[in-house]
């Protein structure tokens, strides 16, 4: 029998109507003759109303204890799923991180999974059950809990399908799959049935947050195929997997925005090699994600250095960037105002006319672009924010997505 | 350095003021120069909330997914205090059942404590933490969750105090003390300064449920001292240690009462020892607390049995005797309008004249007693649940116990 990994979003089950209808998902599998592991997000908006309810407490609790409390939101939804499934008849067991062998880094409220003991998972599977596991968190070495940060449970389900050698990693969402852009923003956006690990990381990375970009890091070293689908109806979703490089077409595959970011930019600084690794060690070792870096060195003693990071990370950067500086004549500027549009597809490098074309594009509309990155397969940029949704729109229709 | 252990229950965590008012209670301990672990139950309602959520999604949810569920509540409150107490600017750590060491067996809802593993505790006391650790619930030795039911952590709260050695076990509580009766119930009700193990855990199992009666048999056996006190006040409440017989006076010490019980009894039994074996195994094995026992033998050969049981317990009990009675005559009653007076006192049995004067009280306010049962120090009379009160004043009087 084959083991089917499927993972349910916070609003997959956000009260108990939609509790039970998840579980009547999942009974279908398992009448289907599959071994069904589920990995389950905390209800709705339990997160946020417990780090309300931290916040009333103190304005800077300890992170350790953050997990402590946050932990408990997966705890209630497993166990209430499990009664939902105990109620339509089937063997049932639901399993926090801890117990399903999710054994993490120190690094609380941003962990990242180091192993996973599956032995438990396996135990129960091999008794029948059905396994619900707790997304979102799991377990130091030393036995304190941990979570993982923003969308864990992807990588929490991928990370089990890999350790049980799964058939699939299901992903249910709210929407149908992966589009070539946000259909909000693009009418004529498309499904895309089939994208390639790589291409998948571009667009995840890129703010097509449909799916955690860790979470297909893990898919593609463990070669887990992952779907995408949505828990509203039966349809076939997006199916990320390694593409034979035969298949392929050189081409952008979709367009993905950003405005989850804030551009920081330290100016005066020495032309020094050591100041870049001094700034970024430190953003590091504060487990804070820096995206976009350019420096634009000059030739002489002094240098820019612009650097992106997440909005939620925009204090905790600032502080550590203060201080490294100490009472260095740095200059530090923070632009809130901007938001990243990009472009993926799949050897886009050896066709440098793509990169050409966006921001012709993009000029087009007169969108003035601020950095500039680029990758094997993709490009993006850096625009104001009050321009990216037309940034994206004139980026889809330059290079005929909707068709 | 001496380490208190202290018991915070729902009320006393109830809303974020109070929970930093608990948090400098601990605090003042601390810099009195003790060690400070501080067991804390669920917020106020949290339980009932989620009990009430359980409800919505399956009538009988399996019991192992209830304590998953019910030990969130705990695991909340700890990690609150925690963040409270973090910033008043002391270390500190929370603890799960889990990770406290509390290993309990596998009877899910009504667990009883097997061990204290209490290495984790000392190695963070060690570090100079004050370490909170999560009431009423604990782990199985297959790495399950438990809870330990109703009052589980006052029980908690000693076990740890026992393991650690503790120089006393504090329990806070909205009230003073242990009272001679229901200050509520008898305006001049006295409070208690010091009562031996024994007393109290008559006064508690007969309904004083101030303390959870396995909290004092826990204490009793490894000569923890208990020190009920109010949590709104800095007054001595209660010390519930071992008392010299030579300090003993023989003479009641207060009036015990509990209408959380309904009476059932079996009539046309057949008078076989065999029957009583049956039946109390049969509701040993569902963990149903049997109470007052009273077999009314005749020379026949059909005899009477009557027992009283916990109202929560009622559809369960009348479950299992239907179960073993299968399709023989028995007539099987029950009677939920019962409410259970008692009188507790050291070496009262030395004085059969007490008895005496208790039955008398009530016959002198015309109620009827349907059940006696009697231990070494205590007499329990089985009343009219329409009489209780007036019962346990006329008890209260008749021992001039408010004097």
């Amino acid at each position: 029998m084959a083991i089917i990994v499927q993972k349910y979003g916070g609003s997959s089950v956000a009260d108990s109507e939609k509790i039970r209808t998840v579980a009547r998902r999942i009974v279908r599998t398992v009448q289907e003759g599959q071994k069904v592991v589920a990995v389950v997000s905390a209800q709705g908006k339990t997160t946020d109303a417990l780090i309300e309810q931290a916040r009333t407490i103190s304005k800077d609790p300890p992170k350790r204890e953050m997990d402590m409390l946050l932990a408990t939101g997966e705890q209630i939804s497993i166990s209430l799923l499990a009664m939902a499934i105990d109620a339509l008849g089937y063997p049932v067991i639901s399993l926090t991180g801890a117990q399903g062998g999710i054994v993490t880094d120190t690094q609380y409220t941003k962990a990242r999974i180091r192993a996973v003991d599956s032995a438990r998972i396996k135990k129960e599977l091999d008794k029948g059950c059905i396994v619900i596991v707790a997304g979102f968190q799991g377990i130091t070495s030393s036995n304190d809990i941990t979570t993982l940060g923003r969308g864990g449970s992807d990588t929490t389900a991928v990370a089990v399908a890999a350790a049980l050698g799964a058939e699939v990693c299901e992903i249910y969402t709210d929407v149908e799959g992966v589009y070539t852009a946000n259909p909000r923003m693009v009418p004529t956006a498309r499904k895309i049935s089939q994208v390639d690990y790589c291409e998948m990381l571009e667009l995840a990375s890129l703010g097509a947050i449909i799916l955690q970009p860790r979470a297909v890091e893990v898919a593609a070293a463990h070669g887990v195929p992952i779907h995408v689908r949505s828990s509203f109806s039966q349809e076939t979703g997006t199916i990320i997997k390694e593409v034979k490089s035969v298949e392929r077409v050189i081409s952008v595959t979709g367009v993905a925005s950003d405005d989850n970011c804030v551009k920081i930019t330290l100016t005066d600084v020495p032309n020094d090699v050591n100041v870049l690794s001094y700034v970024f060690s430190a953003l590091a070792e504060e487990a804070i994600n820096v995206d976009m870096i350019v420096q634009t060195g000059t030739a002489g003693r002094v240098t820019a250095l612009t650097f992106t990071v997440a909005r939620e990370d925009r204090e905790a950067a600032l502080r550590t960037v203060a201080k490294i500086k100490g009472d260095q004549q740095w200059q530090v500027l923070c632009d809130e105002e901007v938001a990243k549009v990009s472009i993926v597809g799949a050897g886009m490098m050896t066709n440098p006319g793509v990169a050409a074309r966006m921001f012709s594009a993009l000029n087009g509309k007169n969108i003035p672009v601020f950095v500039v990155s680029t990758s094997e397969i993709k490009v993006s940029c850096l625009v104001p924010r009050s321009a990216y949704q037309e940034a994206v729109r004139a980026c889809h229709d330059e290079f005929s997505l909707g068709e």
